[in-house]
């Protein structure tokens, strides 16, 4: 557990010594870093110019514009890292799952998944020959990058929330059912996922990204019981299967604070928290552990003035921490001015430097 | 705080001497009482039988339908209380705020509020001329009821919300950044709307409503310290407005593990708790006070065996309280099978006699 104190692919200089894996190794930082979740994407006018008339799969398989689009942010936001642009659910696309990305609603699943028989839907993810594009977009990222790459991947609950409900969900009603109702059937679904996920994260990695966040979205909607029987074996094979590349391993999911201990047991280096979690409140939860987060995404809609408040507040509950990465407790919202996250990128490096 | 020892308004013997009024009262029962939040609805055919070419609002502004739908569980499931049957908006309706419920959808707002002019458009309501039908109902209703009633109301931030993003949200996005933003207009929009809750409520009671349960069902988007300064005075309000009617209150919100204490503080006899936080824990931020819950209602899409399993886990972890009344952790989902209910409820009943 805690820091991260080799890593097997040693990054550029510069990076290697940035802000952001100083932080996750345990060192002392230049500055807090500072990404935002959702960073690469809709509040970005230069995005959304780019997205017009594609699709969101055939963006994420297009290394141009995978490139560009996770460049975007770094460029003008300042941010310590930049987050791989991608879906949660390219590597199902990539093993064949019919589903498509419909603008508005999210992940819509052709056939969703209700019985054992679907299983055999999930073959092994085959990176080379299923998504040949995300290892040339992290090597073409990395080639422009001078901040550390970090790889995105979803998390077994929540592709297999999205593969039972056949798209987003308030209530998760489905997939508790087969849950609790099918459990030897739910063991095979997560582990089969954990597999894939695995090897979207290791391609991502050895093809140059320096660090990963494993977004488990939606696992919230569980009671800490649950998760550490239905989730934390498949979580805990994703994170056991990346030790060996040395590189730091983030673990978020929104609305986690029964959770926070078993999201760092499951075996990450540093636990995202949401803002109804206070970063002091969080690390007596996690003692020892270095944490990302956590202003709530809607204090970007305030008044500067706020936005100063609340950013500097986070900053000061942080203070206990050994680590602090400092981001959002959740994904940038669409309709936040770009200018606003510039100026608490600009806040927190002056405020810390 | 804690238990109501006496009522002004004494409910006939048999419903005074229930189990659930028992419980909230910090006395002994029989057994342990159940009801089930939305126990009237959607899970039931002969409510939708009833509902056919009936919009919401209709339903909830007739007296015969209103009694007919809240009586329905009573008589199938033999629950220990009966729940008012109405939407949350219904006071916002009557006070002239042009809104309807769509199906699928939820309140839709036609002119979301967004500024401090808007708050001219929620006078106080009235409600012998603004919703005659509620003191009807329930008048109608305690007449045939041989349990106790429990009141219906949303609680101000919950109404907040669907008044400024003008329909159901993910985010609360807007509704944050109204409360961030413009503190004084975000106090002034919570006082009036306490005050349309409390007149709400109160009506039920002194028509004879047994107890009331105040619905703060999207206040879990908040943390600790903002609710504590942005909702508190006026959920407060409401409880303490109660005070002289001498009923128990019971507060609930979903995702609220976070700010168990204040649900309490602000004023309520009894908490209801999501399953996300198991009872024994939930006793532990609340010491020494009655709770209600806390099943996953997902737990009913699964086969017997587990219901039966999951609601003794539940009752077992109850025994730690010195009060309990059985209930979901959120809503019964509509694709429910009755029968399921009413197994709960005759197993609560029969392991705690």
């Amino acid at each position: 557990m805690g820091s991260v104190t080799t890593s097997q692919i040693d990054p550029p200089g510069t990076v290697h010594d940035s802000s952001f894996l100083r932080v996750c190794r345990g060192e002392q930082p230049a500055h807090t870093p500072v990404w935002f979740m959702r960073q690469a994407g809709r509040a970005l006018p230069e995005y959304r110019a780019l997205r017009v008339g594609r699709t969101m799969l055939d963006t994420c398989m297009t290394p141009d514009l995978v490139t560009e689009i996770t460049l975007q942010p770094v460029r003008r936001l300042g941010v310590d890292a930049a987050i791989f642009f991608s879906d949660i659910v390219v590597p199902l696309k990539a093993v064949g799952i019919d589903l498509e990305i419909q603008p508005g609603i999210g992940p819509v699943v052709a056939k969703p998944m209700a019985s054992e028989a679907d299983l055999s839907a999930l073959r092994p993810l085959e990176p080379e020959t299923d998504l040949p594009y995300i290892a040339e977009s992290v090597k073409q990222l990395v080639a422009e990058l001078d901040v550390p790459l970090i790889g995105f991947a979803g998390a077994p609950f929540t592709l297999a929330s999205y593969l039972v409900e056949g798209g987003p969900s308030k209530t998760h009603a489905k997939t508790k059912a087969l849950m609790y109702g099918e459990p030897a059937v739910w063991a095979r679904l997560l582990d089969q996922l954990a597999d894939i996920t695995l090897s979207f994260l290791r391609t991502q990695i050895t093809a140059g990204a320096s660090a990963i966040q494993l977004f488990d979205s939606w696992v919230g909607a569980l009671s800490a019981d649950d998760y550490r029987r239905y989730v934390m074996p498949a979580s805990s094979k994703v994170f056991a299967g990346l030790t060996d590349l040395g590189v730091p391993r983030i673990h978020f999911g929104v609305g986690t604070g029964e959770l926070l201990p078993l999201l760092a047991e499951a075996g990450a280096d540093v636990v995202g928290v949401d803002w109804r979690v206070p970063l002091d409140e969080a690390a007596s939860r996690l003692p020892g552990r270095t944490l990302q987060g956590n202003l709530d995404p809607a204090v970007l809609l305030a008044p500067p003035a706020v936005v100063d408040e609340r950013t500097r507040l986070v900053l000061d509950q942080a203070r206990v921490l050994p680590g602090h990465i400092f981001n959002l407790g959740h994904g940038v919202l669409p309709e936040t001015d770009p200018d606003t996250l510039k100026r608490v990128v600009d806040l927190v490096h002056a405020s810390t430097s």
